[in-house]
């Protein structure tokens, strides 16, 4: 698109009211707005991010078979009264309607897709299925000062798996593992599998944590084995040795990017959400769930891939996958013919199919232009100047030098890469 | 997508708590299900429509240059204060935080939006643009019966314009207009252009109405000419002399499918939304806004596309392309015979690259089959079986009967249609 027909929300300085780092470049970069503590309006560049994460996110539950739906934000209180959790659940906003009846804002939708289950399971041949969404949630968290690593609204996947049994569920939960390291893979994110508390079935549930300086969470992990559990379920120091290879230990500060849980008849209990087994009788159904923080992994994602100078987006989730940039000349008359020069670029690589931004602006200057593209943080810049001729500079964002090239190179990296 | 893999929601007989035939019609057809009044969840098959809706407003919205960004549902209290609608917008629904705070779930966004423009906003080069977000909207309506055409929780698309001077506001209204007309073409909706109140800038604001029986809005208009008329500021008679060209009134009920207004600066003054001109001197922004409601415009649709044996959906909006159906035979080696023949088929669609739901089901009769297709109205259904050897029977939902034809012949058709 034509940087001239996007609205500019960078800013010359950092925000004063963030102390999270992600908030700060993200804020700073124009992706997006604090409308109030905890709760963020999503500018174009930073939807753009946002939307190429949930497309990661949805083809790899699709691909494990999982179904999209969307579920209210508005549930009625006897659920959660029927679970236990109207009273218990801190976090939830309430809300009272104009005919009194009282509503919580969805924290979580076990509350809501049980009672929708029950209404497509009657016997062992509806299961097992998963049914997923992607959806906006509220959690009244007391302090929201993290930025997007903990809104009080935020965007999350949550997908809820059905079963007859339990050896069902771990096949399908052990499938589940596999799509979200997928998904951190492409998302360039080394996220550790870890254990932790909330286990109803199985003693532990797990997270996915991703190492940061910044996070909440702490870890105790082993770099030679598996072993890793939250520092909430393991008291051991950095150096004591691996309960189960004996290497020394590691403890780092992280952020929970998933969590998932074998849920059992936690919430098909309550509301006797039942199947017809081969033999006739009648069954509890196990169920398992899953989730995963987008707007959270847009802020851990923020704030691993920066530098002094702005972001540094991963090309899977990158607003645009080439910043193409053209600078003024001496006179008006060289300025047009480098504009349209640059145009060319424009043209040739859309047609490939490549998604660009191009800089068309001519008030600014080439020393704006380039401080700009650096906060706003494409993998890959190009610019179009009077001293480039036929060729175009070619830079990398992760690199410090430019070179010079012709189009076919930019072609064949831009197709390979 | 194989028809054994989607959770059945299809139900045998029409929900008894429903009195609006949008709600009846998408719950038996297992498109939707109510959480409670006027609150529903989109099953795996409404939410492909709704997508679909969601495309095609998303690509009329990008080609008049209007930029897709995502605000939030929980908005400070203070901001509707400003425009003093916090105690006159009775549909609000409040929250009220643990911090003892109050927020308001989002009705509509001037509030956010307003305040958020401003920090892109100061010069003239900044304008004119639009922002649109399509967002899960709240209002806490009194009476929610009419299904999906009226939630307390819905979809929307909602996008504001900032402009220098009303002339430009002119323009870009103009511009929308056009846009939504395409949109309503491409869902092979008849919307009508409707004078109604509400304006602030000119005497009225602009309503999209589609007739339909079950509307709850009455619009006086003529045939001949233009000039339609909500009935709120028109109380003519059917049969009453058109004022602009003499021509017998129609007075028909209809359902609101947008709304568009010219705002002038009543959102901008109270947030003092200025910008600095060429002259120097500062002045306040005109804006326009304009909704169109998604999740309505799914009910509005079903209404309108149904007959007695269940949903018929525009091309445009389909949760599929085709319904390919293949029927057991007389014994387990002639149905494994038709269900490869029928596999090859819609393989051959899915490369091609049609979505193709395949029912793929051994245990459900031919009867069973052919009532759930209908019910769930994919507008075309082709079906293999025993009888149609290496031929394959074509149907479309909109016609009684069908016919035996080539692979080529349907190939040929849904590529051109």
């Amino acid at each position: 698109m034509l940087q001239s027909k996007l609205s500019n929300f960078i800013r010359k300085e950092f925000p004063k009211d963030e102390e999270a780092t992600n908030a700060k470049v993200l804020i700073r970069a124009g992706f997006v707005d604090k409308t109030m503590a905890g709760v963020y309006s999503y500018l174009p560049l930073g939807l753009k991010v946002i939307k190429n994460i949930e497309a990661i996110i949805r083809e790899e539950m699709d691909a494990i078979g999982a179904q999209e739906i969307l579920m209210p934000a508005l549930t009625p209180k006897e659920n959660w009264e029927k679970t236990g959790r109207w009273g218990t659940f801190d976090a939830l906003f309430k809300v009272i309607a104009r005919d009194k009846k009282e509503y919580a804002l969805g924290a979580t939708h076990e509350e809501v897709v049980v009672p929708l289950a029950q209404k497509t399971i009657f016997s062992y041949k509806d299961l097992p299925f998963g049914l997923y969404q992607i959806q906006t949630k509220f959690r009244d968290e007391p302090r929201a000062k993290s930025g997007l690593l903990r809104g009080r609204e935020f965007i999350m996947k949550d997908l809820y798996s059905f079963h007859a049994d339990g050896d069902d569920l771990d096949k399908y939960y052990a499938e589940a593992i596999k799509a979200y390291q997928k998904i951190f893979k492409r998302l360039e994110l080394d996220a550790i599998l870890v254990e932790a508390s909330g286990g109803t079935f199985s003693k532990y549930s797990h997270e996915f944590q991703v190492l940061a300086d910044s996070g909440e969470d702490e870890i105790v992990h082993c770099n030679k084995c598996h072993f890793a559990q939250n520092r909430e379920i393991n008291t051991a120091k950095a150096g004591d040795l691996c309960p189960e290879c004996k290497a020394p230990l590691s403890v780092s500060n992280s952020v929970e990017a998933g969590n998932i849980f074998k849920l059992n008849t936690k919430y098909s209990d309550p509301f006797s959400l039942k199947y017809r087994d081969k033999d006739g009788s009648e069954k509890t159904v196990i169920m398992g769930c899953y989730g995963m923080g987008i707007s959270r992994l847009f802020g851990i994602i923020a704030e691993l891939f920066h530098d002094a100078r702005g972001l540094m987006w991963p090309k899977s989730v990158s607003p645009f996958n080439v910043h193409l940039i053209a600078l003024s000349g001496a006179d008006e008359n060289e300025t047009k013919k480098v504009f349209l020069r640059a145009e060319g670029v424009y043209k040739k690589l859309s047609e490939l199919g490549i998604d660009v931004l191009f800089d068309d602006r001519s008030e600014k200057t080439a020393g704006e232009k380039f401080a700009e593209s650096d906060l706003i943080g494409i993998p890959v810049r190009l610019v179009v100047s009077p001293k480039t001729g036929t060729k175009i500079e070619f830079k990398k964002r992760s690199e410090p030098s430019a070179k010079v090239v012709d189009f076919s190179f930019i072609k064949k990296y831009l197709m390979s890469n």
